[in-house]
């Protein structure tokens, strides 16, 4: 690594670095330097890059002259503050923060304050006069130090600190003078070496150069791990660090900190939104433990400041075109930056600031349409309270109190008071509250089982605010009326007692905290697309909907279908932009009512005959479903596929039910049995299912397809038009959809013989099995589409059984043997080579040959793009991901 | 079709086909023109091709034109014979034989006589001054059309006959004289007119399209369709159809018929052999329906006809240069050749005649290598009967009688008189012998399901022997001792009544039939090869084997290794060539003795430690199983894969076994038997198995990398050199193989060390999923060699469990939706792609990638051709089937 530059400077108007080189700096390095590069007030520092990181997590050491350089740097800095780094008269302080490719909230390690000492201290309480700040600030770098670097559990000096308040008598820590905390340092570094049974490092370049161990090495811990998984963030990529100067918010009342977000980063209004303690460290703001006050007081109390603030703020999100969040200092009425990156935000917000700002003129549609991630659209889908049910349970005295709404949407659940509780809870199939006071990074997988997260303190900034915002979550943070005791595991608040598993409800919308179970109803969205129990003009958010699905729609060439089986599933997903049914499952159709019966005396018959008689009870269920289907669908295409699943699943399970069913046969118990039992199989998957049940039933096959065209001819008829495509599933030889086409084309020519009338269909096949995609050139010679069946090809392809890969797939995603379930994202460089050569032999015999998919990969946003880069004629998914897949296909189109 | 030349003539020393237009001519056309340009004496006639039975039975009606040319060809042959077709003072009298481009033996329609009518006859009867022969001719005639081209059941001419001379009160057809037929013919008439509906045709040209009609629709009648698949002869050849001019060997004394190979068909042997009759038309002999004399009488009876055949068949033999099977007729002393054809033989002469005929210098070694049918080796390794058992039983006066031994080997079974009853009781698991008056092709398969077949009519070359050499079943033929009741089922011989379902034993190269069960022993190949039973010396088959073995070997280039999990095993493919262990399977050894008691401690352990100790049981197990196997393999590379099967397989079943295990691991019934059905997988064929154990379970593939290099570590110190191969089952993504590598290359390390010794080992994967042949050049950066596991490859390429598949794949084979069983030969197209993709991604990763097969299909000839033609670098297959792949490389690198 001789050659390759691997620290970067940024101090006073200019930086080596800028905001394109984030790969590099990592998102905070990279905004510094151009923070500074655009005259902003930024406490000089140099970033040592990511690329260090991925050498010493390998290698355990550091690049050759590596220190001469980072300790050149120093100089630089030194000179710049016009201080020296462990000098006892006027010490030079310095921060050591982590900084990757993109911000992992709370996951990694800062040390603050680094370079004091019991020497140090003197000098620095000597330049502020402030024994109290020089001594407080001593005592937290060693908190901080300990933990961070000397791998020592928090609650030790906490203890320390609480003995020392419960002895002064008092709660908060700003009620301790100067020499109490004075007396806390050899305490504290007493209790370090009794725990770690290690001396506190007094020299101030070795405590830097732990910091920077340090902070490269949480690049492995577990929480980041994790958090990196959760939102596929590549191992390699690493973390840069940041050496900074520091500045301080906490010297007195002429002095603070805040976090503020350009707009609302939950709802995406257009307004400055933040927080701001005065007299604080910007640790105490994010971490939560005080909650701090809105932004406008900074407004009354550093007028000046929040001017300037005011003004960075525009210009930043003017630079950035993006919504920033920004982490800045005052230090003795001076205003300094110490951050800035693209503001997180809810699913709610990142679609109307995409919106809002290109009406704004701010940015383009095609970078709106990029802007939002697709998943989040979910949000606007998902259920709000019932209003009835609200104000009943409000008028019921169950009103508990009101926190900050920090995570739109409607929660409801069991309260867990521990992330290990919500966890085990959700496995158990309940629905789980996360209550905490506050949450911290070791919280995460117990936020991510919680339905929501309420916390007694912090803000809109907070850990449990930023994080939940996220992951998509409820939350309602910094509820200060809660009053939790984990100890007995139960809570007070508002004169009552709530024990762990109660059942409380949250609104993430309004911040209100109810108790018991509320009633949900469907979401804005929703009401007007699917209830019409609103209308249009009446919801913001479903305009801004409308507005943006608009912009996808232009853009994308992908068409959008849906995998429905009923009429009302069919009109939700038209509603929601569908452009036709991808895949209508006729098996589910045969569970309903007591069509069951008739399946079962189908599949139980012995011969022929029984099985046609079995048949033709069922043909006006069926034909009753497809009419129903296909009028919901007029005038846009529709998948039928033909019956799938083996036998055996439609079979009755209990003695009591294959009594009853023996008898209606009119056939004895032993012989029904025998027969289920002659069903049986090893490996159903792999078994007499898909078109093999149509090739040695051909009868089944002849009843599907005149349900299916005796309805189309009828509506024709009555002039509804229809496109039917008949979709043979699970074919692996063109052999196979050969004789059922066969019967297909057969059956529809006797159909429109008997009702004196033709009409337009296509006769396809599911790709599902390697072989099909291997051998689709001699396939498509019998086929008008392919729709790519990605369940099952990815099962075939990895041999993975869906239903059992429960006892390993876990752990490949966790050890990292595996990225992503193949089962939500497509796997493309396996499954998505049969679907490259699938396609591509297809088209080599036929090029005009349609082509979908119509597995669940299909509302997946990579897959889409997948699809879309395969140049698919259309993906299919369920309803609700509809909207998911409009914007998918448009992202794909401009990436 | 209207340029296309559909009829060929031949006659009078010249022909307008040769021997090379066997697919247009058929195999018997081909040869008819061939001889006739050698300038032997065959009849004139013509030959249409077999595209014209392709149009027929496609278009229901005869290519424009065609009726024309074959009347023209007509004129031609009449003015050769000096007689007009239909003349009723000389009629000419004509043959209609069917002729595939391949040998069919039986399968197909022939009409003789052609041309007799109550006119045409009286002049037959004036030109050859034979009354008796003249009504023969026409009764005969009569019979064979009403039942070929009428298709009226023979059965009812056969009781007019039978009437007759039962009413004479005598025996035999030859025993009724001329009056008697002639009275015959009006009432086969009446009898024809009163089954079929119609009369008889009268006009010879009716007829004669009557006959070429009936031949062209038998290539689709049901036994052909049954033969054709049996041997993989695809459908759209369809057969040519030959009309030649009669030559009788039924006009008396002067006159007779036979047919003869130039070499032994039984054993290879170097003589003419073959068989005769007198007074008889050609279809004696074949139909079985009376035992002809052996060749040498024709020396005595006809010694100028003897000598210009020896002549002939000696000209033949060295024109084909192969063993040639004729057919002839002697005419009132005139020689006429009415077919030869390459002739069918059994595996023994099959490769004896092979290997003579090199030493003949008739042939070369290659074209040697080519003639023998790879999985014809097979009969050279299956039982005899053990002599002393053998004499045991004629000792004890079971020896029944004796027949012609028609094909070699020894079967024992439950007598069946009829197909159906073989066919069933094989489906029961029964082993049973077909035994028959005579079979004809309706038998073909109940042949199937036997193990041998036993008839009391017909010589060598009747239906029986030829269809049960070629299929390779034990055949004794023409035991005239045996009287057969098919009412009553049951069948005097020597005194005593055998009932159907007793046991009988036939000896098919000595001919004997021996009441009851005897006991058999390994073939003499086995006994010298493995058993050491028999000195090489004293075995000429043996001798031959290992010449021919020996060519192979020096042909080809693939490596030939076996699959085998026990040292005899190993020991026995040594003997047959095996270079190597392709695939060693632990698990088959986790079976033995008490061993699986801890194989089920380990499975049912709650935690590592209790997996570890059980574990530690099963280390010096499996060490010793390894060290026995390398001992034998000295020298040679031996792939152990790693365990494979979900663990579920190893539990006990019932709760007796659960509560014995219980009790010995010291926990609770109910614990266990909770902890086996959490085992339970829904597709244990996609579950939790292959390297997936491994991986979730490294202390597995750790013990069994320990057994694997300590063992081969204590060898190497004793100079014992092995070259062991660990193999990774179910590999899907190149991290599982990665990790367990890592596991692999730990323990070797640590074995190195403990040992003070270091071995060379590789490590490789079997390529077994799709996606693993996909995604090969990833894989491959981690594995040092592959071995294709065809089995679950087409399992999950075809979508496909082998344990199911019993419920369609019949279906499909029978129905033709596939050709051949994907388990028995490679699909080379779906399947087959993927081995291409797989080892052309993996050579471009690793271009000196070690490459095999070790699926069933690598003993199977064209799975062997096609891995040979992918550059692979061995395949692996069952120690018995380790001569065929032998030969089946050779024959690829000739190919």
């Amino acid at each position: 690594m001789s050659n390759i530059k691997y620290v970067y400077f940024f101090g006073d108007g200019s930086a080596e670095g800028n905001a394109d080189m984030k790969n590099l700096l990592g998102g905070k390095g990279a905004n510094l330097a151009e923070m500074t590069n655009l005259g902003m007030p930024v406490p000089p520092g140099i970033t040592i890059t990511a690329e260090v990181c991925t050498y010493y997590n390998k290698n355990n050491q550091y690049p050759e002259g590596l220190k001469e350089t980072v300790e050149k740097g120093l100089t630089r800095i030194e000179k710049m503050m016009g201080k020296r780094f462990g000098d006892p008269k006027d010490p030079l302080l310095l921060s050591v923060r982590s900084g990757a490719r993109v911000s992992m909230p709370g996951m990694m390690d800062t040390v603050l304050n680094l370079g004091l000492n019991d020497q140090t201290v003197q000098g620095l309480i000597e330049k502020t006069s402030n024994k109290r700040f020089g001594f407080d600030s001593y005592r937290r770098f060693i908190q901080m130090y300990s933990n961070v670097v000397m791998g020592m559990k928090g609650e030790h000096l906490e203890a320390v600190l609480d003995a020392l308040k419960q002895k002064k008598g008092v709660g908060l820590d700003t009620e301790l003078d100067a020499e109490d905390l004075e007396g806390l340092i050899p305490v504290y570094k007493a209790k370090v070496k009794e725990i770690t049974g290690k001396d506190f490092p007094e020299d101030p370049v070795d405590q830097m150069w732990g910091g920077i161990d340090a902070v490269f090495g949480s690049w492995n811990i577990e929480r980041a791990v994790f958090y990196r998984k959760l939102n596929n963030i590549p191992e390699d990529w690493g973390t840069a660090v940041n050496i900074m100067s520091m500045v301080f918010g906490n010297t007195g009342e002429k002095s603070g900190t805040g976090v503020a977000f350009t707009r609302d980063p939950a709802t995406g209004e257009r307004r400055f939104y933040g927080e701001f303690l005065k007299n604080a460290q910007g640790e105490d703001v994010v971490a939560g433990i005080r909650t701090p006050q809105t932004i406008d007081h900074l407004e009354k109390h550093f007028p000046q400041c929040y001017k300037e603030l005011t003004e960075i703020y525009q210009k930043l999100e003017n630079h950035y075109r993006d919504m920033q969040d920004i982490e800045f200092t005052i230090q003795e009425g001076k205003l300094w930056m110490l951050q800035c990156r693209v503001g997180k935000r809810t699913g709610f917000a990142s679609f109307r600031i995409a919106v809002d700002m290109v009406e704004e003129g701010l940015i383009t549609k095609e970078e709106a349409l990029l802007r939002v991630e697709p998943n989040q659209l979910n949000q606007l889908l998902r259920p709000i309270f019932d209003l009835t049910s609200k104000k009943d349970a409000l008028n019921n005295n169950r009103g508990l109190a009101k926190g900050l709404n920090a995570g739109p949407g409607a929660a409801t659940g069991r309260i867990a008071f521990s992330a290990e509780t919500a966890i085990e809870w959700k496995k158990q199939g309940e629905k789980v509250l996360l209550v905490r006071i506050e949450t911290s990074p070791e919280d995460i997988g117990g936020m991510n089982a919680s339905e929501g997260v309420l916390t007694a303190r912090g803000g809109m900034t907070s850990h449990a605010a930023l994080v939940a915002r996220q992951m998509g979550k409820v939350c309602v943070a910094g509820c200060d009326a809660l009053d939790i005791n984990y100890g007995t595991k139960e809570m007070k608040v508002n004169g009552q007692t709530l024990k762990e598993g109660d059942y409380i409800s949250i609104d993430g919308t309004t911040g209100e905290v109810i108790e018991g179970e509320v009633k949900t109803i469907p979401s804005e969205v929703l009401q007007v697309l699917v209830h019409k129990t609103m209308k249009p003009e009446e919801s913001e958010t479903y305009q801004k909907f409308v507005e943006l699905m608009d912009w996808a729609d232009e853009k994308r060439t992908l068409k959008i279908r849906t995998n429905a089986d009923q009429p009302d599933q069919c009109e939700m997903a038209r509603s929601f932009g569908a452009e036709g049914i991808g895949l209508c499952r006729t098996e589910h159709m045969f569970f309903e009512g007591d069509r069951i019966d008739a399946v079962r005396e189908m599949i139980l018959s012995d011969d022929l005959k029984g099985r046609k008689k079995a048949l033709d009870k069922l043909l006006p269920m069926q034909k009753g479903d497809f009419k129903a289907i296909f009028r919901v669908m007029e005038g846009l295409p529709a998948t039928i596929r033909l019956l799938d699943p083996p036998l055996h699943e439609f079979l009755p399970h209990t003695d009591d039910e294959i009594q009853g069913l023996a008898r209606q046969m009119g056939v004895s118990f032993d012989h029904l049995k025998a027969k289920k039992d002659h069903l049986h199989e090893f490996n159903p998957m792999l078994g007499h299912r898909g078109c093999r049940l149509g090739i040695l039933y051909p009868e089944i096959t002849e009843m599907q397809v005149r349900a299916i065209i005796e309805s189309v001819c009828e509506l024709k008829k009555e002039g509804v038009r229809v496109e039917p495509e008949i979709m043979v599933p699970l074919v692996g030889h063109v052999n196979e959809l050969k004789a059922q086409r066969e019967v297909i084309d057969r059956i529809c020519e006797k159909v429109f013989e008997e009702q004196g009338i033709q009409v337009d269909y296509q006769v396809g096949t599911m790709i599902e099995l390697p072989r099909a995609a291997l051998t689709a050139d001699k396939i498509a010679q019998e086929a008008d589409f392919f729709s790519f069946g990605t369940n099952d090809l990815t099962q075939t392809t990895f041999g993975l059984s869906r239903d059992d890969a429960g006892k390993f797939l876990p752990f490949y995603l966790e050890n990292e043997l595996l990225q992503v379930d193949p089962f939500v994202s497509l796997d493309q460089e396996g499954v998505g080579e049969l679907v490259k050569i699938g396609i591509q032999k297809g088209r080599s015999t036929k090029p005009s040959l349609k082509v979908g998919i119509c597995g669940e990969h299909g509302g997946d946003p990579s897959s889409v793009e997948f699809c879309h880069r395969q140049n698919m004629n259309y993906v299919s998914c369920s309803p609700f991901r509809v909207p998911i897949a409009r914007l998918a296909a448009a992202q794909a189109v401009l990436r």
